[in-house]
């Protein structure tokens, strides 16, 4: 069979790969980017199941509209109205299968072979994989502690052609954990507006901060017609069900519905039923604030163990929120390799290298510390922590 | 936001679109392709929501693989065994939302711009859509009777560069409700494999059958390597819950789960579970079977009204199974025009025209039968019949 162009630039998910070795009970793993999954309403959301069931069954196994549940396309809007300020309707949402189709509905919409997509270094891996499908061309813009360096968006934006969208995860990145400041959010939207490109402001781990302040997401600003905003219910109730949506002006949504009808008609009509029912039954705030609180114990312990347990000479972040954080070991450390030996001690993360559009940095690598206790995170890092001392005694 | 080139060759679904008008509880709707939402085993999908959340609630709300549900790729493999005589293992299959995205995957995994993609006329709509997302050019094979017809095909795969793929349904064809003679498929296979062109063989109605006798699909013929075949629980369980699947080569699968990874992660776990558990809980053959004996009195209604109720110098198919009849109706007669009449009227059905790929026939018509009872189908069949012959009159 002669497979498209596409595929030579295809490269499977390193960590959902890694997942499938990391399934054994005994391996302590920082690999996966999983909710927490004794947090889950299980009671609650059977109990919404039975209730969609039971008084609305024909309609929750039948076809629906591709833009998605109305009461669900609703209640999102009014939600990021009063989170964020804006002036969204049920026009500005669509439902997506999970924000990773997100991703790849927005792809679709944008990417022409060999248009230019702008990125973050390191970034989401799964999204370099979406741009790569559409066959555009994927950038690294350099970045310090309050996001993308202005002067380097410029200098890309000066110099390269056909330059499509901007890429960004400005809160709590993926993998980075890192949030940009208030001023750097505006100043890169002045400059996307001013190239006239568009962005792609992704931000699924938004909700999940566990200290410090928030500031807005550029989707909010003045002038943020080109922002297209991304969000899920995967960190903030549950992944399983595959349920996030995108924000965007309403011309935007409208062609994003014409690319999801070929795609896959629409999203599950039951699960978006099941999750607007658990919404009407249950308080999604009170739950996101047990999240918060079990997730910042669990990042409190993996800064304290990287602290006890690493040698001084490496660089980390420490997140306010999400579920990731990153380090850059000393240049002598390969972290793929140190991964292999890890894996021996039954303790897998992700090597930081299939997070470069680039050019990798081979001493990096993700933790996510989201889905174990506090006494598991500590076990896991000291292990960790050993290996890196040894290899730097080498 | 400058859009790329394929947003061009978009166009809405005139179906979804109609459907919204169709929502009316006093429109007669010949439009959609609903199975029977009064035939949905609600209680039992309830019943197997609540075993899989009270059992293993925290899977089933989790992140899972690409791949899909294992237990539910192996009963799927199981099943195609029994029913068509292959030899397939889990590896042989992934699990899609629903036999929408199943095109969609294979159609990233082999379309570049300007391939060819051949498929029958008429055919599936949203096929075409598919194809066009990636820029393939789209030319119609024409049919009879028993399915494509080689000298058409053979003429097109001569004169033609790039032709990539052959899209057919062969058994209940949407929307013909044609089936192919088993002659005619292996006649179609030994051609495809003469000119190293890939078959996508969508069988979603195969099930479905009222009369007549089943022949087997292409899928199951020796040297059969280069078909693809996919299928659907939208119309033998309910559509809402968007799963389907893709069997092919082991080999193929490994490519598709690459490009789903990109996609969308996977497909809903707690959807994948619930259909595996009602299949153990409860006697699929047996729903199966239910759903054929409503469909075929809804079917024998429908023609017997189309040849009450029509003049004479009409075609129209006589399916042996599916959900949709085809009219070619005297060529003076635009369907486009007969739906506006009929819509004020309160009956809806599609016009022709959206199936073609090149040519349209603007004097055919597609009625569905499965979503409503037979009094209502004969009066809704009565109001065309009227529209049909005053045209003629006029």
């Amino acid at each position: 069979m002669k497979y498209a162009d596409r595929m030579e630039n295809l490269n499977a998910s390193e960590i959902r790969e890694l997942l499938k070795v990391t399934d054994r009970p005994e391996v302590i793993s920082f690999a996966g980017g999983l909710p927490a999954a004794e947090l889950f309403p299980i009671e609650e959301m059977a109990a919404a199941s039975m209730t969609v069931l039971k008084s609305n069954g024909e309609k929750a196994l039948q076809y629906s509209t591709t833009e998605g549940y109305l009461p669900l396309r609703k209640w999102i809007a009014e939600r990021e109205n009063s989170r964020i300020g804006t002036a969204l309707t049920e026009e500005n949402i669509i439902i997506t299968h999970g924000s990773q189709q997100a991703l790849d509905l927005i792809g679709k919409l944008l990417i022409n072979k060999d248009d230019v997509v702008l990125c973050e270094s390191p970034t989401y891996l799964s999204a370099l994989n979406v741009f790569k499908t559409f066959e555009g061309k994927i950038l690294e813009v350099q970045t310090d502690d309050e996001g993308m360096i202005v002067s380097d968006l410029e200098r890309l934006l000066e110099t390269t052609e056909n330059v499509k969208l901007l890429y960004v995860i400005p809160t709590f990145q993926n993998p980075s954990g890192k949030t940009w400041s208030l001023k750097r959010k505006q100043q890169i939207l002045e400059v996307a507006n001013r190239y006239d490109v568009a962005i792609i402001e992704d931000a699924p781990y938004e909700e999940l901060r566990y200290s410090g302040e928030s500031t807005l997401p550029m989707f909010s600003f003045p002038r943020s017609e080109n922002v297209i905003r991304t969000g899920s219910f995967s960190k903030i109730l549950c992944p399983g069900l595959r349920l996030g949506w995108i924000a965007a002006a309403p011309e935007v949504v409208e062609k994003l519905v014409l690319i999801k009808q070929s795609t896959d008609l629409q999203c599950n009509t039951l699960a978006q039923m099941q999750i607007h029912q658990f919404i009407q039954d249950n308080d999604i705030d009170a739950h996101i604030v047990r999240l918060i609180e079990t997730y910042r114990l669990r990042r409190d312990a993996a800064i304290s163990a990287i602290e006890k347990y690493f040698p001084k000479n490496i660089r980390y972040t420490h997140p306010e929120g999400g579920l990731f954080i990153w380090l850059e070991l000393p240049e002598e450390i390969n972290t793929t390799d140190l991964l292999e030996k890890s894996l021996k001690r039954n303790v897998a993360f992700v090597s930081g290298e299939s997070f470069y559009a680039e050019q990798p940095k081979y001493n990096t690598m993700r933790l996510n510390f989201s889905c174990m206790d506090e006494e598991k995170i500590d076990a896991g890092i000291m292990i960790l922590g050993e290996l890196v001392t040894e290899e730097l005694v080498e």
